[in-house]
């Protein structure tokens, strides 16, 4: 017998969602059926991000290392979404004065030098490179005096919104705080008034945790909006994922691949979504408390209808507790 | 040569958009590639909507016309994300009580007895007995004491989550109120503190105006999410949808047969989200001056990736103003 569905409130992003079992399928058999591979035909001969091809990106940022053979590169993104050339002439979305230029910046980092190689086959040596990678160009673009906020994101697969099959993330910095990252500013301050705590210091994990690193733990968030959604939360305190130091990034990039092994091998490769979730770049030191940095990741196993665009409420056919206990065993090559 | 990016502020959802134009594409160009009809085996004798079949469903609530041949059907759902049988617990969501139960009604209209016809086909008249229904069940939902927001919403296509392809909209009432609709009326409120007007009532549409009906008004929003979103809007003061009366039903099936048409020439027969955004069912007398519902459509023609997931600000390639000039001038059939 399922059990009956449950309304459950996202405390850190002041958002709901119906947990609500399906009767045709158990937990365990959530498989994607999606093919991740946006553009198999890519060869390594055409694809711009293979090592051999750097003629043909946009300009380079940086690489790691800077000499010999890249490991990671961060380039321009050719097509961005904002532009780095235009005057930001800081509109004011106070009152009636709603529009902005688009000025902001739009990158791509490159995760690996070769075509076939995913974020979550790298080693974890591999995937600190990527994340140190991050951390050193969101330092740099949280420099720029008019951006705001920072978003660090990856799409894995063309149905979760990738056009290059080559293992890559992006990175867009805005002139303005998104609405997702104030509500959370708000929802985080309230828990601290209420409580004296921050709230994902003092998040709870009794049957949610999945996996715990030195100084990280991987849970099935209490509110989880997708199927085996799952968050990988610092157990120290930070505001900002760029505080991240070099032992802390080897840390999370054992607990990051081993995570994304666990949802390929789990749930048939499916496509999904990254997202690291950071705080406002001008945080106050009355805000420091308060604000903690995490990250998201997305299996993309269902699609988004008119209930959840309307209402911003999803309907997750998954328990969270049951997600994570799933994924708590899963065997994965190389562990 | 493309025009700059914006970022523009949505003042009645209180977010933000970022409009971008590709190189490659014109406005114009923007077409649909997926095939809407999710489930093109289906046929009269094995779908549950099909006149006939009416014994495959769940329960029926109403048909209209009561006797005789049925127009619309509206029945519970097979598969319903809330359950209308467990206790409402009445949960605490503003401290750490965080959970309630699943309560609440999932129901379904069938907008037409037939397999093969689709909402936009149907004439004016038919379009209006679906708003009718579409109001007797909301108004039904709205007098349950623990019900506080009703959505109404359409999904079109199997990429925007239909897994039906009879024409049919969907129900769902909530016993909390979804952020979306308490941000709104947030925004609502501020912009009528601030201006002493109702929000929608003071809508620019200089070069944002598609269509105009006696009663309402079809606009591509100021601040688009998405590109060749439209929304229709009712020329007079109104906090809820379920107070159409019958005369401005005919007038408003009119406008949004026309409005769907539109989309389906321009765009090749896109899948498409219909959301009606109504307010919360116990709005105060303080509240009544400022709440104003709308109908959104969304026609899916990109993906939404993990910028648009993490920051809840989206990326559109297409300027309103180009998008309501197409659409202005398109030609439909039996107009």
């Amino acid at each position: 017998m399922s059990p009956t569905p449950e309304i459950r409130k996202d405390t850190v992003n002041n958002s709901f969602v119906i947990l609500s079992p399906t009767r045709s399928k158990r937990p365990s058999d959530f498989k994607s059926k999606s093919n991740p591979n946006p553009n198999p035909s890519s060869q390594s001969t055409t694809c711009p991000f293979c090592a051999g091809n750097e003629h043909q990106c946009a300009p380079e940022i940086f690489r790691s290392p800077e000499h010999g053979r890249w490991k990671v590169r961060c380039i321009e993104n050719l097509y961005p979404a904002l532009s780095r050339d235009v005057n930001n002439e800081g509109g004011d979305f106070s009152g009636s004065g709603v529009v902005t230029s688009g000025f902001g910046f739009h990158d791509v980092i490159i995760e690996t030098p070769e075509h076939e190689v995913k974020l979550s086959s790298l080693d974890k040596e591999g995937v600190k490179d990527v994340l140190l990678a991050y951390k050193k160009r969101v330092a740099q673009l949280c420099a720029v005096d008019a951006i705001r906020y920072v978003q660090v994101f990856k799409n894995h697969g063309a149905s979760a919104g990738a056009s290059m099959s080559h293992s890559h993330s992006q990175i867009l910095a805005l002139p303005v705080l998104p609405t997702t990252a104030s509500t959370r500013l708000d929802s985080m301050k309230q828990y601290h008034n209420q409580t004296g705590k921050c709230i994902l210091c003092d998040i709870q994990t009794d049957q949610l945790l999945i996996d715990k690193s030195t100084h990280f733990i991987s849970i099935a968030p209490f509110a989880s909006t997708f199927a085996f959604e799952t968050w990988i939360v610092p157990c120290y305190h930070s505001s900002h994922f760029h505080e991240l130091d070099e032992d802390k990034a080897i840390d999370l990039g054992g607990l990051l691949k081993l995570t994304l092994q666990k949802l390929s091998v789990q749930l048939n490769d499916p496509p999904y979504n990254l997202m690291i979730h950071t705080s406002p770049v001008k945080v106050t030191p009355a805000e420091s408390p308060y604000t903690h940095w995490y990250i998201q990741i997305v299996p993309q196993l269902s699609t988004i209808g008119g209930f959840e665009m309307g209402t911003g409420c999803y309907i997750n056919p998954v328990f969270p507790e049951d997600a994570a206990k799933i994924l708590r065993v899963v065997e994965v090559p190389n562990k």
